[in-house]
């Protein structure tokens, strides 16, 4: 797949625009455990996932941290280019959960774009309404749903993206993305354990119930 | 003030456009208490404040409200017309805190807008962002405050909403705007009062101590 059909506008920009563009869009690849963005300190830019998997997560003064969403291969990245619209305020941090290739384009020249190209400046409201639809959805789940709820889920999905029932997860990055506390989460998975839902082993989570784990997940969205 | 210096790509507009929007826009007063949006069934479209207080607000399926922000004169609310972008995936509701004109803009009118001017596409980005950084806020909030310093942020604020410290707020009122259980709100204003920080009357929470409130709301902002 080439870059350019990742972009849906690619086609409604000028040729001028495309060559703008395709000069300043830099390919590159990073390691797993890779920090890309950190907070409004840099204006990195957009990244746009060619492949692997990114988390982008929040961290509070106290140093807590959590999960907002991740970006899989097609999603593009925009907040690690805050600088761009005014209003943004508020930090992202997004780090590389497996080895991945991003393209990178610079701020500023996605900013003369949106200014310039109706298509561009359409494309990221659609793609803020997305972002913003997921926050509002942990918003939810923050809200309204139990610690051990969230942290089935959280397995589910871990389970769902490594497409393996054995995690390699450490109880603080669990805790990190649920953003509470490692003792909640210990605690919580020998609760599971002792209930045959996983397995503890060393360094890894083993997946035993997947059926009932979904049932856990799901009680509040009856 | 006119309507059209409300809206910051006015000008922007062909004179074609101009036209359609004003033949299509609608001003209505409402009563404190009126509900202008309900969730995802409706698209009511684009409400522009030109007087008054909105609260916008979601609703958990346990029926628990939480405040997302307020909306004064001059604030667009872009979420009553969510039906515009197929991204946004959630719901949420809108009610007038006081006596309050909006001017009401049809989803359809806007979408067309939005679709043939950079103006008002980037305009609606610049819109979503400053949505996004209040309920970003919120979730820190969420995430990072306890119970206390919330409940004394939110006194002050709707103390300086209303240039009165007197407030006529109920304790479920305060339960909804926080998101959380009334019973919470009354233990904690009765710890208030026992501070001397309010004193709690029939239908009245007067706070005698704004600065000490001060210093508890900005307890985790050291």
């Amino acid at each position: 797949m080439t870059i350019q059909a990742y972009l849906p506008f690619w086609t409604k920009l000028t040729a001028a625009q495309q060559q703008t563009l395709e000069g300043a869009m830099r390919q590159k690849t990073v390691d797993a455990g890779a920090l890309l963005h950190s907070g409004g300190d840099d204006c990195t830019g957009l990244l746009l996932v060619t492949e692997g998997q990114l988390r982008v997560y929040t961290i509070s003064e106290e140093g807590r941290e959590i999960t907002l969403y991740r970006l899989l291969e097609g999603d593009m990245c925009l907040f690690s280019a805050a600088c761009m619209l005014n209003s943004i305020q508020f930090d992202v941090f997004v780090r590389a959960e497996r080895p991945s290739a991003v393209v990178h384009i610079p701020p500023e020249v996605y900013k003369s774009l949106m200014q310039a190209s109706l298509a561009v400046a359409n494309y990221t409201n659609e793609l803020m309404a997305s972002r913003f639809s997921d926050v509002m959805w942990l918003l939810d789940q923050i809200l309204n749903k139990k610690i051990d709820e969230r942290l089935a889920a959280l397995l589910l999905e871990e389970a769902g993206l490594a497409d393996n029932s054995a995690l390699h997860l450490t109880h603080d990055q669990l805790a990190r993305h649920l953003g509470t506390a490692r003792e909640v989460v210990t605690r919580m998975l020998k609760y599971f354990q002792s209930e045959g839902l996983v397995s503890l082993e060393r360094g890894v989570i083993l997946l035993r119930a997947p059926a009932r784990l979904q049932e856990i997940a799901a009680h509040s969205l009856r």
